[in-house]
């Protein structure tokens, strides 16, 4: 539900509250952008991320500043952002994006128990590339402890989005000029192998098949 | 320059900090997070933005929140990023992602000047689609009105980017897996005409030609 803090205020036709819509969202994303506060001055750094149930994980280096400074249970943000087109209406005015974002405010809590760190780093590689985790290198005593895990509630948290054509004034719609939706997708090229394979490999289909649609 | 608070501390190696490499991440990029602080409590929202020169332009509504409250000088953070692949690794502790981002600190200023307004709000228009803003109708006295325009001098930034293959320990070099550079790229899909054209119009080579690289 919406706090005072996350109700959408501004074009409230485009609020997303529902709890599965927002999974959705977040579940599309690659990369989340975290923002915190040191010593008045907002920082707001990329990184990925993983969702299990109603949990957001990041992780990073022990070393990470970032990290650090968000275990102390200090208020963070989390937004994630998908853009799925330009919106080009007859006026400079109506131009506008069609997207789906989500902003998530919380704490963000260190993982300790060595349970839940690993299947929240499953949860993060699965996130992005789903049958990847059980094909690789699994994690060694020596990497689980230089790698901070922290657990993000998905409680407090609002979502927006747009889609459909422009909307212009209507003394506007004469005006010759194109309009419509130029639609944008995030897309993955053709792999390329790494050059230390012996033998060679090809890629697996679930990499040459890749799509964030969700 | 990096002041002490935006000097890249982890992986010093993918630092950036010349500023025309600065510049074209923020040419390609569409969408700004914009970080920023209300008791206490970060915010982190996405919008577009445009450049000129070395200031950083947002704007909206003058009824928006995020704008309203960055207007008084406060501190905040704009951060952008490209994500450009995902770097598989045969261990999972070694996966990571190619991309370039950039993070600016500084205060926003409200843009009262009006030749500066328009000027800026010229630049965003162009930066999301170069060609645009002569073709339509030109924003009118009560449209300016109502939109805020905020300036954020690009002084105090930093950069990271990661390109090229996995880096694998030396020992999971004959790890079964395959490894590579799975390439990600934001693609434009076909122009759909807004339904309301009278005559039908065809949608003009800026658009059906649309690219991000810079």
């Amino acid at each position: 539900m919406p706090s005072p803090r996350t109700r959408v205020v501004r074009e409230p036709e485009r609020a997303v509250y529902d709890r599965e819509a927002v999974y959705r969202i977040l579940d599309e994303g690659m990369v989340c952008h975290v923002g915190f506060v040191t010593e008045g001055q907002p920082f707001v750094i990329p990184t990925s991320y993983g969702r299990k149930d109603a949990n957001l994980y990041i992780h990073g280096s022990v070393a990470s500043r970032m990290l650090r400074q968000m275990t102390d249970g200090v208020p963070v943000c989390v937004t994630v952002t998908l853009l799925d087109g330009l919106v080009l209406a007859r006026s400079v005015f109506n131009h506008s994006m069609n997207y789906r974002s989500v902003v998530i405010l919380g704490r963000a809590t260190l993982v300790e128990d060595p349970e839940e760190k690993l299947a929240a780093l499953r949860a993060l590689s699965e996130h992005i590339l789903p049958g990847r985790w059980d094909e690789t290198r699994q994690p060694n005593e020596r990497e689980l402890k230089v790698t901070s895990v922290l657990r993000i509630p998905i409680e407090e948290f609002s979502a927006k989005m747009r889609t459909g054509p422009p909307i212009d004034d209507a003394q506007d719609y004469s005006f010759p000029t194109w309009a419509g939706v130029l639609p944008l997708e995030m897309n993955a090229g053709a792999p390329v192998d790494d050059t230390h394979h012996k033998p060679q490999r090809t890629a697996p289909e679930y990499v040459k098949k890749y799509s964030r649609k969700r």
